[in-house]
């Protein structure tokens, strides 16, 4: 018995059929194309038909389908409120999905989809309550508790970048100043490294982008560390501090068993994580002397997609 | 049939029969001892049967017992890991009362059953998920979901004061700087009236504590406001806005119904809710453009304690 995984983007749709174990047994994909979106719905309807034949799956072994999709969703009433991405205004994509597939079909925000993926199937299975934070472009968020995803009354929570942690600081995109994800995010990151490098023409960074400021990445700061650059240690040191001090933000609040970290600074591996646990353990009151928060690393990675909107079927089915 | 609240406190412990409206009908408080934590249990033994007997309510009509208490609760479990105004330490609570009362008993931290009263006999009885700020000393905070409390899987969670807000602030007694209780408390409001009075000696603020600066309390600047004092009016001004930006971030993380304001603050009422609302719509992304929050006042007040206590066990029994 298999369920079905369908990642919903701007410019792919996924269809994975995933096991009981969270793990893919095949997928496709197609293009997103200008369509209504009902009729996009059809075509996927279509995907599924030929994934389930090309592999030999009949339709009666698959139990539900669950879908993760950008944007504004109320998971509840199934409904995709506004996706920029997809250009998509109040449609019903649970009916839609479930008029192509004849299945029962869960729907949620992918990043709460990918979040909740990491505690069936992947890094946090052995958690119950877990904030996801994806350091990326931004910083997504997701928030899991005993198992199941908080999505807000009416959807739309979770957005855990967008709390002000130097009130009257950086613009966001949001509206506010001094956003959480302008100092913890990849892009932070950059800003921080060629901050730094523009100051220090001396360091080793410069050679690891080849002299060219623009090749800085998320990986060069932490690249320079392993070095022993003194700037890039600087660097990453001010992140950490800032990464930690939203860590500790969402200990305070949810105190939950695990924060995993996901997104492209993740790649860091232990590297990471055993920099935000030296910063955490600084604070008695956030960290040290309450219950403490395991921080993980997200490992479901380019599968997140996938298996976190089978996910979002995994535990009622 | 009634539930029984207890509300134990560093200095009395008070316990109130309350009817399924969330009434109180009758109530009583004895000092709170320098005694080891059983005893003093078995004295609330004594104290509600006393309680009953002089009301003439039936042991037998007592459906259930909620007991609110500072400090470091595990709800789950029923002990009271740390009190450190009642210097309690890893005491089972709800295995002490349920043996002087025979009845079944649920416990929480009180600032926790403070919000879970606004929901389910309060202020936000109309709302499911709700957070509750509480401004006093500090800034205290509740979370409830779904009608549920949210206490962390491990209990102490919830700490909403205590998230950054100024990186590098005003040092907390948490052990960081610039935590939002810093700057949203009403020792801070205190504080910021302070500091502009010392500036603007021809403010009406002056006249309204009496020339004695030591009397300035939560309610000075809201006066001064009243009066039309423009310094007053630019304290309360910053206020909001340090209120605000903290409400939107709880706006992000929860998209809750309902903000319950609570503490001495909140006896601004609409005068306050007004000026936050105003603030909050102010911004597309956290509030107008998303599924709003309700801004309400928390009505419980001095009864918050009993009433709360007796909301952990009015669900369930």
């Amino acid at each position: 018995m298999y369920y079905l995984g369908v990642d919903i983007g701007g410019t792919t749709i996924k269809v994975g059929i995933v096991d009981k174990t969270g793990k893919i047994i095949a997928s496709s994909f197609i293009k997103t194309e200008k369509l209504p979106p009902e009729k996009q719905i059809e075509k996927v309807g279509v995907q599924i038909k030929n994934l389930l034949d090309s592999n030999g799956v009949k339709n009666s072994a698959v139990i539900a389908v669950g879908a993760g999709c950008p944007g504004a969703i109320n998971g509840k009433m199934g409904i995709v409120g506004y996706s920029s991405n997809l250009k998509w205004t109040n449609f019903n994509l649970r009916e839609n999905l479930e008029k192509v597939t004849g299945k029962p079909v869960r729907i949620a925000n992918d990043a709460d989809a990918a979040c909740l993926g990491e505690v069936i199937f992947g890094s946090a299975k052995n958690y119950n309550t877990v904030i996801m934070l994806t350091l990326g472009t931004g910083v997504g968020g997701g928030i899991v508790i005993d198992k199941k995803l908080y999505e807000g009354p009416n959807g739309m929570s979770s957005e855990l970048g967008h709390i002000v942690m130097k009130k009257g600081g950086i613009p966001c995109g949001c509206g506010r100043r001094g956003c959480f994800e302008k100092y913890a995010s990849a892009t932070a990151l950059v800003r921080l490294t060629k901050e730094k490098m523009l100051k220090d023409k001396n360091s080793k960074m410069w050679e690891l982008v080849g002299g060219d400021i623009e090749k800085v990445n998320g990986k060069t700061a932490f690249d320079g560390e392993r070095l022993n650059d003194k700037s890039a240690k600087k660097v990453v040191s001010k992140y950490i501090e800032y990464l930690g001090e939203g860590i500790l933000d969402y200990c305070n609040i949810f105190r939950p068993d695990a924060i995993v970290i996901g997104g492209g600074i993740s790649n860091e591996g232990e590297f990471l994580t055993n920099k935000i646990v030296k910063y955490l353990e600084k604070y008695e009151y956030g960290y040290k002397g309450t219950p403490k928060s395991a921080v993980l690393i997200a490992t479901l990675k380019n599968d997140a997609g996938i298996v976190g909107a089978a996910s979002l079927v995994a535990e009622e089915f």
